[in-house]
């Protein structure tokens, strides 16, 4: 039984958690979660080695920055927070941050952000129970919430 | 009983200590205080820490970083700094900085330092005693010192 | 009998995996690699790590950021862990990336990420087997990818 | 009896060890200092470190970073480095850059160094004889080497 | 008997290497040196942590950086990473980082080269037998490969 930690904030603006937890349930079994919930994504990174203090195998950390520099600036300092957590305790995390201004609108910023997190809780799944689907899918272009962008050859 | 650790500067513009512990009283009981008052935000990182050695379970580290540019470097170096803190001793650290110009003057700078110092205070206190609080508000779009931005749907 | 590790991403959009291994096989033996695939670049640096940890004797990170600023500052946080890695296992990680951005079509982009790929698979071969064929290289202007700058004189 | 430490570089064009060490003296007594001069601001956090080791209670680092964008992000670098020696070893580092830029001429530029040395001389005194100093002005908008800001109200 | 290592580069378009040791050479005895030739810059971390490891009581770090953005960020990425080697192992580390963009054409970027690395292979010389030259000439404005800027007064 593997334990799967999700850490998301209140400073977002669509509850990622459930289409995490949606998804993971569709794809199938094996697993339990823990949730943990933060203000920002600054907070993201503790939380995240709290899941994994916990006994978390792999964490997914959701989160949403604003569309100012910066919100720039403080998703960089967040992302960095959250790797150094993840090479010090050698577990993955998968950060999962949409951006207000990758969409035109906010019901595309919602879905986007749905997608996302379902795509991400996929690749959560895979690394934990099936490797060899994500080796088999190198180089060919996947992305998270848009359209795969696709292999290109010589 | 609990111990809120609370880092401020004397370039800061604002008391914004005295927000917060207007705030936390307001709130509720079952914690102690301790002060911590540094030249500048770089020096937030160092102060924090020093609470946490003295037993804090928590830190709110207050800042008003300057308008320019250099400004932003800087606070940018102390962000890092607050979370490379937090993660090695594993106690949250809630930075509340307030950038000059994120208001149009200074009555409106210190109205938005006095409410973004409120709001942590509240977010401090959550971590610490309430966390269903903030799990509650996942996903909804919360903002500290300016008006939630709400939650956005599909 | 070394091992070579080779991280890959399912985000790149060729398969940079096997220009390695292909160039590897033709310029000598004693070695064997091991394969770890991540989603994206910012996954390469715990990638990289259990390559490690798995006991590989160098690691190259094979990686295809995007054209957008956000992708930049995605390909820095990248970078900078895999530095963290390198520098706290003290094995060498030979990061390659290939900036979207960096070729005119498709056709070229692909070109250059199979010959970066394939050079710097000679740059892993020779820090593990021929150190004397870097330093007879050392302020030549090598370039992997595109043509060599070559050296200049006073 | 406490130890000061005093880093200072070859780079920087004013000596500001000397507005350091004067200001000191004329504040009071219960300290010695150390001093180690390195030839840029990058060796500044490698010097502080040597201070401390060998027993300094705060590290003073003086440093003048050029004009050009080149010469911010060697600041940056510097200033990180900093942080990072001060969390490392729990000893106050108080950094006092001057940046070339930040001056009109060179006149102004000495005047500009000498005073923030001076006033920070004052805050590494404060940190180590007198903390309630600082906490008394706290919120203050104090600033070193130019007028001070001021507190501003609601 | 200190050992001084030298880090160098394919990437770099001189052989900086000679210059360093022609100028050791002429400057006086005392030292042995040790050579580590690495692909790129990003390398020069590891070759000097290795160098470190091997006894060295310094490193010269030696790398022509490009002169794109992308090329900046690498440098900046490897800058970090030599400060992080450094401290973490108490080793002066001097950065000798020439970019292409320092110079108006392939002569004076070569010459540049040469100056600045052999100015600071006099600066590692200092730090190791003569730190008190390092003192004598603090705040006077020194600086590597270009003409010194001076001392500045009120």
């Amino acid at each position: 039984m593997k334990k799967i930690g999700i850490a998301d904030t209140t400073f977002a603006r669509v509850n990622m958690y459930k289409s995490v937890v949606d998804e993971l349930a569709s794809i199938g079994t094996g697993y339990t979660t823990e949730r943990y919930t933060v203000p920002g994504i600054k907070d993201l990174a503790i939380a995240s080695q709290r899941l994994i203090k916990n006994g978390c195998d792999i964490v997914i950390a959701l989160g949403m920055p604003g569309p100012e520099p910066i919100d720039k600036q403080c998703a960089d300092q967040a992302s960095r927070s959250l790797l150094d957590v993840e090479i010090k305790h050698d577990i993955h995390i998968l950060e999962v941050f949409v951006h207000e201004d990758e969409a035109d609108n906010e019901t595309e910023l919602a879905e986007l952000a749905h997608n996302r997190a379902r795509e991400h809780a996929i690749n959560a799944y895979d690394l934990l129970f099936r490797p060899d689907r994500l080796q088999r899918a190198a180089g060919t272009g996947q992305r998270e919430g848009h359209p795969d962008a696709g292999p290109i050859r010589r």
